[in-house]
């Protein structure tokens, strides 16, 4: 049975804003810990054996998420009620739920799978892209996703934009992408490169091996050179009218659909078409 | 010749004062007008036949921005130059350009094509989505966006998530999506629904008609019951692992890829499917 939990009623309280300080990327590189808000995204980081410090939760969403509220509390290592005024103060969203976890950042999977398909980030700024880059990777049942410098994972936004899959999928880290292509080229990986270029082959020609991993650029810049050194040939999205390229997130899961939903997920009902 | 423009210093003067409520959609509804931020959008508009009524620039962006400063300084109905604070004010982004334009709301186009494909979506709340939507819907050569309620197509971030499509495209707006509905079956376009549901047709077998509409629903509660009165059928993504859904825009990307990109535009490479 669970000690009734301290009470928190002040914004000011040192916990409250050692918590809150991990709204700031900084801080989470610092401290090694993220914070997880909203019985969701909780739920998924204790389930999939993220290390939760600290429960923050009013009394009020203890009763309304009285389940996440019991299993969080058997999880956590402290337990805190609070006031709304200090929910307010950890809260990165517009409408709380007022529950918020501490957690301690997970060691990236062991290795990569020996085959699969990964994707690559290399230098994604936005939140909401790497985020929803990361829920369509889970989605089409990628391998994995190696999300080279850019935005933090565990940057809220992208938290809650991942609808929790940079928790549940099996996400690395690394500094520098053209390092992982040659990790992942080592492995026998094959490794495109994504490009808004007419003249890069047709994503729905590339070839689909059972080994193959494609590279994400960012927003602005595309793929840096260096990493650009490493790809093994660039696929491109065909495109009609006057756009230019597409969003980095709609662009991926397109490419993510052909290199695994579509393909090989489901066992290749159209066959391979390259 | 343009005249020297007037000089703007103070963020309480009645004209910022005036434009920078374009922020807030109430006042875009009310006055029919809305502000487009930065170079490229401001040129988009002008070159899309959009009214411009005011052109407001830092003189340091007029220097900068030499090209778009003259096309759209010819275009616009009054010019001002402004301080870097009026700028502020106007702004909705974290590094601004400094160059805004107040602009009249463009009317729908006249009418549907008699074929095509078209994207309708049903109440889609973040701008961001809608944004990337109708990007997608450029790039993969769709007849139109049918916007039914949500978020207003002339939001500052959408018009900026959409890079300018929102202006270039056809975009047709509408209150009831299950009005819009009817209006695209009367024309003869048969209109599907899309739903992360695994027992709704797999898009790969759809059939894509060269007279088809999808419906992409509200990010949590997706397509109204109203709406899928109006459905003849319900297409889905399949997806794996502990995925439920797809983010509005990654899923509408790949579903214009299947309707459009993939298959139509480029002269059904790979035959019909279905």
């Amino acid at each position: 049975m669970m000690n009734k939990p301290e009470i928190i009623t002040s914004r000011t309280n040192k916990k409250i804003k050692d918590a809150s300080s991990l709204l700031s990327s900084r801080e989470r590189k610092k401290t090694g810990l993220f914070i997880c808000e909203g019985a969701r995204l909780c739920a998924d980081a204790a389930q999939n054996g993220v290390e939760i410090e600290q429960l923050f939760i009013t009394e009020k969403a203890a009763d309304t998420y009285r389940e996440a509220f019991c299993s969080l509390g058997k999880a956590a290592k402290q337990t805190f009620f609070i006031d709304e005024s200090a929910a307010e103060k950890l809260s990165d969203t517009a409408s709380s739920q007022n529950i918020f976890c501490v957690c301690r950042k997970k060691n990236d999977p062991r290795s990569f799978e020996s085959k699969g398909f990964y994707l690559l980030t290399d230098n994604v700024q936005s939140p909401d892209n790497l985020g929803a880059l990361a829920r369509s990777s889970e989605a089409f049942g990628a391998a994995g996703l190696i999300v080279c410098s850019g935005c933090d994972i565990y940057s809220p936004k992208a938290l809650r934009a991942s609808m929790g899959a940079l928790l549940r999928f099996p996400v690395f880290v690394r500094e520098s992408c053209a390092e992982a292509a040659r990790e992942l080229k080592k492995l026998g990986f094959s490794v495109f490169g994504s490009v808004p270029d007419k003249n890069a082959l047709d994503v729905r020609f590339a070839e689909k091996g059972e080994k193959t991993a494609l590279i994400i650029g960012n927003e602005g810049a595309g793929i840096s050179e260096e990493t650009k050194k490493e790809c093994a040939g660039f696929v491109t999205i065909p495109m009609a009218g006057r756009a230019e390229s597409l969003n980095a997130a709609a662009a991926g899961a397109v490419l993510l659909w052909e290199f695994t939903g579509r393909n090989d997920m489901y066992g290749g009902f159209y066959g391979k078409h390259s």
